[in-house]
This record gives structure tokens, C-alpha cells and sequence, in this order.
């Protein structure tokens, strides 16, 4: 087999066979195939795409070619959720520990924050003395105590996914609709769980734009996690606007909480009761319109927020700021950001609300940063809501003053207010089954 | 300026501005650009294309990229000849001796052979001390003294496309109208003609394999050149069989030195004819049927073949091997290929033909192999001819027995006997102008 021929085969429009596939990620992974034949593979795999059976046999190559998690030591059903990435998205802090207080496993690995999205891990880390690398020992031991456990990526999992994707970044072809899923579903099939909810966000503040894009995503996702032999759902929500009102990590750790505690924002507790009601329909826990109303329930008894303060007691964090947030470290300087027009907010640029809470200190622009845990953004207003000239549209947060002026000036670059009042969007767009 | 946005401008659809091209060549040149971003490139352009403007730029930028030739110390109009290279092509040997004779200055850098292909170069040294390297002012003063002197390419003409054409040959992005341009025509312009005859060649033993591709590439080149400042015309001629009845270095030259003498092969000869009166027509010696006529008659009188043993004698070559080709040495061994069918020889695979010569020793497989200057093949039945079994078709000539039965086998397979009379094709399907 010669790496030319596929190339070839590719760019003529042809399908390739999975012995050809396997062939090509092998080549990847032990780097017997030069960055050049990659990249071109991947351009005329952009323009060409990719059947079903192609990307399923990609994904599960891409899957292979590192680790692979066995959970079968785990009691019970095994659910997790995923989502494709947004401003502001603390879901799985909330939806974790709702669908483990009801009985349905949560072993779930989590990745760090880049650029203008954060991460779960380092959301996490905010909680002082968290430890979110377990071994797998303790880490199944932890799930089987506790039914739930959120640790990092510490290992080699699909390897051919990290060289791939930093090529893609640099050629052009990360916008590829086979080779997004086959990157994200590589990844999230290289752990061992029986039911995927996808969250897959839309719109300004995500990697998919538009909800059509999000739908031929969601579609191709869920047909590779089923070809793989999982449960699978996949939710299209909106990330035209950020999720919640809190952008920073112990920010969102203290929204998330308000939410476990019923008082937390209108989209937030939406958005998680339904993922965490699709999680426990696919566990077997009965009808979506049932398991959201379950974990309705899990809220208001405050199961849900005691499962996450005995998960955060077992991973070593201190519990008594999931009790009483105000305990957590405030950073030191906070700043308003007023509107220098009346009207409504009409539109918001999310990935700059999200650049904004990073200059803040809030997130990494390499892997190598450090993070500020208690820097980020506050919002006030969101799309929608009426602003006076001079009102407060957000709070921002940091431990340096000086860095105030530019993400100031870069959220009210990104708030578009307008004389009519905009028409609504809806919340969750679609659900692919 | 980034190379990323241009990947990315191109992949969607963009027409690339001069500065974009001056960047992406420079940065090939100079090795800034990693391979890897250059081969995603190509991919793109291949499935975009370029316009005719872009394409110029590109070729302008790949001609730029190295040294440039300066002919203004050679006195009167200087033409050349470029062939896109097919099996058994002799006719830089017969047409530039022609023209030469006719008082048009020829100042001709030729190539050498690589894998079905043979090269000019070879050829000329099959002839014994003939030196295809010249200093710079020693070719410049045979061209005014003899009007005529073919080098090899002993210069860093246009090394961009040497990076470029190495990468696109791996990474299946040779086949694109406007970097096959740009790579013949970027390493013609380095060169500082008035007049560029190409010959395009077309079939199954060329580069183009349509004829409507070969109309295109033409079209395409004619412009380039023309955008230079050069008068340009195209011809676009049969290479579905090989170009007269000799295949192999020492054998070519013969058949040329035969039809200088008037006594070559039809085709070879017609094919010759226009060339050379294309390239007298654009120097300012009439209509192309009068230069024909002119070229006919520079045979007829002998005077073309004076002028090519002058040449070699100027080049340190025996110009007895040209007056009296009997005296080549040849090759110890020869076999006769007999058919095992009868019928009509109704189409050949050029290709393969130009690959059993290689079989032989005429050829390179890689830039370093050695050549046999006397081996090759002299076909004696052509495509239309009528074959009865046991006949020969033809006769190979090697120094080492052991290499017939494989070369004689592929020449058999490559050879496509029928009952019927196969369709006449033309020798010369268009001139471009």
C-alpha cells in the first residue's frame, strides 16, 4: 500500500477502503508518513468528504491508535456527556452530578481550556486541593463508591488525533465535517462508556456556526457512536450568546452550585436538565420527558448538589465551598463595563466574550499558560435584554488592574444594541437521535 | 501575510493576489515554508485552479525564484523549442540544426532523461566527446559564431520548482493545469529567448493523455508567454505512438541525422518540418507555410545537416558519427521481437514502450543511474501497420542478453493487435497561437 495511491484515490473522488484508512493513521501514529502526504490527504479529503462507512472506519482507527480505557470494572450502566466546546458552558458540573445521584455511572475524563473556551479540568482545579489526576485504580474504585469521577486526559489517547489535529490547525483543514467527528468521537470512543450524550454547540461562540453545519455533525456522530455499539444522542444548542451568566472558572464553579441549588440561571438549568434527562433516558431510567423531570427532582432534594460535594470530598477538594461558595477566592479588582448606547442587546460575539474573559487571566492562549482560577466576567445583560446608556452590562474580575481597558473594550466591541428588540433564538435547536 | 490565510483563501475559492504568490514561492525557495503547508496548497489549487493572471504571477514568481539567463550579448532573433516530452522525440536534434541554417540564433538548454522520457542531453552525448557543458560565454560566442549550441541545465534555473515539483510528485498534485504551467513555463522564461515554439505533446506516451487537456495546458502557456513578452505558438501533436522508429540514445541520433539527410521517418520529419517553420515564422521569415518550405529546402540542400556537424564540432564531438552514422558504435546484442497475433497494430502504450527502452539501459530510473548510449529499440511496425504472426515488430539492441525477454514482453503487451484497420489518427491535432 502506498500513501500516493490513497491521496489519489481521495482526491479522484473515490472511497477509500478501511484496510486503506488503517494503513494511513497507522502511518500517522508511528510517523512513517511524512506532515506533507498527511496535510494533502486531509485538503482532498476536504473538498471530497467522506462516506459514513469511511469516517466510522477513521474514527475507530483514529480510537485505536493509543489507549484504550476498560471499564468493565465498573458496576452499572455508564453514561457520559460531550460537548463540542462554548463560552461560559459549566454543564458537566451540574449534569454529572445529577445523573449519578440517580443511580447512572459517571467515569468521566475531562480536557483542559484553549483559547476562548474553557475546560472542565481546569473549572475543577478552581476547588482547592481538587485532584484531577487519579489512577485508573482509584479512579473506577472512586465510580463504583461514588457514581461519579471527573478526572484529566493523563493518557496517550489517540495520538494520531494530536498529530493530525496540529496539522489541520496549520493547513486549512480543520473545517472538515469527517474529520471533526472522527477527531471528537476518536477521542470519546477511546473510553469505555454505554451511553453518549453530544453537546453540539451552535453558533458565534462555537466551532460550528451555523445549525445546519451543527445538525450534519450531530447526525454523523451519533451514526459513528451507534456503529461503535453505544447509546447515543446529541443535542444542537445555542452558543450564540454564552451559557449561564458566569465566564472564569471559579466563577462558573460558583454558577454551578447556584444551580445545583435551584437559583441558577434560566438557560443554564434548561440546557443541563435536558442533557442530563436525555443521559438517564439512555441509561434506561425511562421517556427524556420522564428523566428530566428526575432530575428536576435530583435539584430540588439536593441530591444532585450532595453527590457533587461527596465527589469533590473524594477527589480531595474542600467541600465547604461547594457548600458555601462565597468561600471561594475573589480575585482582586473588579470593574463595570458600561453601555455607551440604549436599546437591546441584538447580538453578541461569544468567542470574544470568551477572548475577553482570557485576556482577563481567565484562560490559556498555549497549553504551556498558567490560568488566574478567579479572574473572569460577570455578565449583567445578555442578548435580548434592554441597556440603558451607562448601565452595567457586565463585571469583570481580575488581579490586575491593568488589564481591564482591553477586554472592556473588547466586550462592548462584541455587543451589538440596536433600537428592536431581537427575535428570540431557541435554546436547544434540535435533537438528533 | 501568513501562509495559513493563503491555504485557506485558495481552499475557498479565492483568487490569490501577486503579493500572496511572491510570498508562497519565496517562502518555497528559501525554505520558510514548511512542506507540509506547500502540499496542502497544491491540493487546494488543484480542486480551485488558478486564473490566468494568477498563474502568470506564479510562473514569474518560479522563474524569479533562481538565476536568470542574459542573451543580449547574442546578435539577432533567438528562438527555441520546448517539448512537454514523449518516446522516441528526436526533433530538438533536427529542428534546431534547421532553423539555425536559416540564420535564427538557437541558444538551447536541454534536459535529461527520467523514466519514459528520454532527454536531449543524453543524446547529444551519445555522440563521442561531445561536451554539453559550457561555460557561459563560450555558448554565447558558438551561438553568434555557429548560430547554434545545446547545453545541459548546469544552472540553478527556478530551483522553487524543484522543491515544488518534488513535493507535488508524492503528493498526488502534479496533474493541475496552472502549477504544470508555472513549472514549464517558470524554467523556460529563465532562459532569454524572443520566440518559443511549444511542442504539446498528447497520448499515451505524454504527459497529457487528452486532447483537450493538451488544448488547455497550450492555451495556458502561449498566454504566460506572451504576458513575458515573448512570441509564442503552440503545436499540439500525436504522441499515442512514438515519434518516428527509434527509441534509445545513439539509435535517435542516427534516425535524426537520416532525417536531415531527407531520408527520416514521415511522421518524425512532418513533425520536424513545422516545428522548425513555426519557430522561423515567429522570427520574422514569413508565413508559417513559407518557413515549412524554408525548412524543407535547408534539408533538401544539406545545409541543416552542415549546420548540426558544425554545432558538434564546435562542442568537441566527432562529426564523423554525423556524417557517417554507420560509424556509432553499437550495442553487442539485438533481438527481434516477433507478434503472436495477426492483424492490425490499432494502438500502443507509448509509455510502456519508452519503459521497455529503459529496460534496456537507454534510460534512468533515478536522476543518478547510468546510461547505455547504444541500446534501445528500433520499431519496425508501427500502429495501422499490418502484422502477421511471427513477424518482427521490432528489434532491441542491448549489451547485456539477459534484459530482452522482460523488455521484449512488456513491448509485446503494450502492443494492441485487431482484426480491423484502426482509425488514422492526426500527427498534429492544433496549433495555438
Amino acid at each position: 500500500m502506498r500513501m500516493y495511491d490513497i491521496i489519489k484515490k481521495k482526491r479522484d473522488g473515490g472511497e477509500l477502503s478501511t484496510e486503506e484508512i488503517k494503513y494511513f493513521i497507522g502511518g500517522v501514529t508511528d510517523g512513517s508518513i511524512p506532515d506533507y502526504q498527511i496535510s494533502a490527504l486531509c485538503m482532498a479529503i476536504y473538498f471530497r468528504g467522506m462516506t459514513v462507512r469511511e469516517t466510522c472506519d477513521l474514527t475507530f482507527a483514529v480510537r485505536d491508535s493509543g489507549e484504550r480505557l476498560d471499564f468493565s470494572a465498573i458496576g452499572g450502566i455508564r453514561a457520559d456527556k460531550h460537548s463540542t466546546g462554548g463560552v461560559g458552558d459549566k454543564t458537566s458540573l451540574v449534569v454529572a452530578p445529577i445523573v449519578a445521584s440517580l443511580g447512572v455511572k459517571v467515569a468521566k475524563m475531562s480536557g483542559r481550556g484553549l483559547g476562548h473556551t474553557g475546560g472542565t479540568v481546569d473549572k475543577l482545579e478552581a476547588i482547592e486541593g481538587f485532584r484531577t489526576t487519579l489512577s485508573e485504580e482509584e479512579f473506577i474504585k472512586q465510580v463504583n463508591d461514588v457514581g461519579l469521577s471527573i478526572v484529566g486526559q493523563s493518557r496517550q489517547f489517540a495520538p494520531a488525533d494530536k498529530k493530525l489535529y496540529a496539522l489541520r490547525d496549520v493547513t486549512a483543514t480543520v473545517d472538515s465535517m469527517p474529520l471533526i467527528a472522527a477527531s471528537i468521537m476518536g477521542k470519546k470512543l477511546a473510553a469505555d462508556d454505554d451511553c453518549i450524550v453530544l453537546d453540539v454547540k451552535t453558533g458565534s461562540g462555537s466551532f460550528m456556526k451555523t445549525v445546519e453545519k451543527s445538525r450534519e455533525l450531530a447526525r454523523l456522530m451519533v451514526d459513528i457512536g451507534k456503529n461503535a455499539g453505544k447509546k447515543m444522542v446529541a443535542l444542537i444548542t445555542n452558543m450564540d450568546r454564552p451559557l449561564g451568566n458566569a465566564i472564569g472558572n471559579s466563577l462558573e464553579v460558583i454558577e454551578a452550585v447556584e444551580t445545583l441549588n435551584g437559583r441558577g440561571p434560566e438557560d443554564l438549568t434548561e440546557v443541563c436538565l435536558t442533557l442530563a434527562g436525555y443521559m438517564l433516558s439512555l441509561a434506561g431510567k425511562g421517556t427524556p420527558a420522564k428523566c428530566i423531570a428526575l432530575a428536576k427532582e435530583a435539584i430540588l432534594d439536593g441530591s444532585a448538589l450532595k453527590k457533587l460535594m461527596e465527589t469533590v470530598a473524594a477527589q480531595g477538594g474542600d467541600a465547604n465551598l461547594i457548600a458555601d461558595p462565597a468561600k471561594f477566592q475573589r480575585a482582586k479588582f473588579s470593574y463595570a463595563v458600561r453601555s455607551t448606547e440604549r436599546g437591546y442587546i441584538c447580538a453578541v460575539d461569544t468567542e470574544a466574550y470568551g477572548l475577553a474573559s482570557l485576556a482577563l487571566g481567565a484562560g490559556r492562549n498555549t497549553a504551556e499558560d498558567a490560568i488566574d482560577y478567579s479572574a473572569g466576567i460577570i455578565l449583567r445583560k445578555k442578548t435580548g435584554d434592554r441597556v440603558e446608556q451607562g448601565e452595567e452590562i457586565a463585571t469583570l474580575y481580575a488581579n490586575d488592574e491593568a488589564l481591564f481597558p482591553a477586554a472592556a473594550k473588547k466586550l462592548l466591541a462584541a455587543t451589538v444594541v440596536k433600537d428592536e428588540v431581537p427575535e428570540e433564538e431557541p435554546l436547544i435547536y434540535d435533537v438528533v437521535e
